[in-house]
C-alpha cells in the first residue's frame, strides 16, 4: 500500500492540487517534527492540545500523566485526529487575496488504545524521546517502576491520513504582474541554537555526539 | 480586566505552575505568530486545521473561501477554540521522564460570527495580512469586488483563554544530578531567511523596507 484510502473524513476539498495521500510523504512530514496538535471533544466542544509524539511505522505514540484529561477522554472516545504542520515560508503576492504560506502539513485519523504491556510501553516511550532527538534514550538513566506506573502511554493506529504541501512562489493574477509591487517568498525555518549545558552539570561532562549532531543538522545555514 | 476568567473549559489542570490567564501574556503569544490551530467537530469527530489569523484587541479574524467546510461548520456551531504554540527549546534531562520542551502556548475560546459589513470585513482582512507581516496591506493592489464577495471572514470574540509558558532548564531528580549524563537545553527558534524576489518581478523593484524589516527582526542571530 502506497497511499492512504480516501474517505469523506480525510479527503481534501480545498486546494486539491496540493493534497496527497502518499504514505511516504505523510511519514516524512511526521518525522520532520515531534509536536502534534491533538484534537478532542470535551463537553461537546472541540479542543486541541499540542503534544509530543513518536512514530513507528503506522503507529503514533502519545504519553502523559495517568490523570491527563485529554488522553483519558481520547481513550474513552477510542478515536482521535492529529495535525502536524511545518511552516516553510511567507508567500507575499501583489494582492492580499493571493497571500499564502509555504508549508507541509499532515492530518491523521486513527483508533486509540492504552498500552499495558511493559515491553511495548517502554518501546513507545523510547520512540517518543528519540523522535525529539535521535539516540537520546540509550544515554538516559533507566525508568523507575514508579515513573513507569504513573505514565499513560497511548497507541494510535493510523487508519487514514492526508497531507498538504505548498512549495512555490506567489501566484498572482496575470493583470497584476506588471504592478510596481514587490512579490516573493520569505523562507521560514525552525532552527536549533547551540546547546546550553545544565548549570549543575559536572565539569567533565562534554556535550555528547547525539546532541552536537542534532545541532549540526538543525542549525541556521 | 487583566486576566481571563477561569472556567472548567479553560482552567489548566496539568502543570498548573506554568499556567497563566494574564491577557497581556496571551496577547503577546498571539502576536508572536499568525498560524493558529482551529478545532471543530465534523461528523462527531474533533478535527484541527492550521489557519492564518489576525488579532485586534480581544477579537480574532479568520478567513477563507465561502465554501470552506471548517469555517462553515464553525459558524453553524457559533463557537470555536484556537491553539497557538511556539516551540522554544528541547529540554534534555538525565531521565526520560523529565524530558520536556520550552514553549509558549495559548488556547482561546470564543463565539463566532460572519462579518458582513464591508468596512469591518476589509479591516479584518488587513489585520490578517498585517499579522503575517506588518505594513504589507497598504502596499498591495486593492481587493476587487469579486475577491471581496468570494471571501468569508469570521470574527471570534475571545471569551476566555489560558496560556502556558515553560522557560527553564531540565528539572531532574535530586538523586540523578551526579549521573554522568549530559543535560541541558537546545534552544529552538523560527527564523526568516533572506527574501527571494519573484522571478517575474520587474528589475527595478527592490525589496521594500517592510520586508527587509521583517527579515532583520526574524533572521537567525
Amino acid at each position: 500500500m502506497k497511499e492512504f484510502q480516501k474517505s469523506e473524513l480525510n479527503k481534501v476539498i480545498r486546494g486539491v492540487n496540493r493534497a496527497t495521500y502518499n504514505i511516504d510523504t505523510v511519514s516524512s512530514i511526521l518525522d520532520a517534527g515531534f509536536i502534534g496538535f491533538i484534537s478532542y471533544t470535551y463537553q461537546s466542544k472541540a479542543i486541541t492540545i499540542p503534544m509530543a509524539y513518536g512514530r513507528m511505522g503506522n503507529k503514533i505514540y502519545l504519553h502523559g500523566s495517568k490523570k491527563n484529561r485529554m488522553l483519558l477522554t481520547l481513550l474513552q472516545n477510542k478515536a482521535a485526529s492529529i495535525t502536524i504542520m511545518h511552516l516553510d515560508g511567507l508567500v507575499l503576492a501583489r494582492s492580499g487575496f493571493h497571500h499564502s504560506v509555504n508549508y507541509r502539513s499532515a492530518t491523521l485519523f486513527g483508533t486509540l488504545s492504552q498500552l499495558e504491556d511493559p515491553i511495548k510501553k517502554e518501546e513507545a516511550l523510547k520512540c517518543i524521546v528519540d523522535q525529539m532527538i535521535p539516540k537520546r534514550w540509550e544515554k538516559l538513566r533507566p525508568m523507575t517502576e514508579k515513573e513507569f506506573n504513573s505514565t499513560l502511554v497511548v497507541e494510535m493506529v493510523i487508519e487514514t491520513a492526508s497531507a498538504k504541501v505548498r512549495d512555490e512562489g506567489a501566484i498572482d493574477e496575470k493583470n497584476d504582474m506588471n504592478l510596481p509591487i514587490w512579490a516573493g517568498v520569505i523562507p521560514i525555518k525552525q532552527v536549533a541554537e547551540f546547546p546550553e549545558s545544565d548549570t549543575f552539570l559536572s565539569e567533565n561532562i562534554k556535550i555528547p555526539k547525539h546532541v552536537l549532531n542534532y545541532y549540526q543538522t538543525h542549525k541556521a545555514q
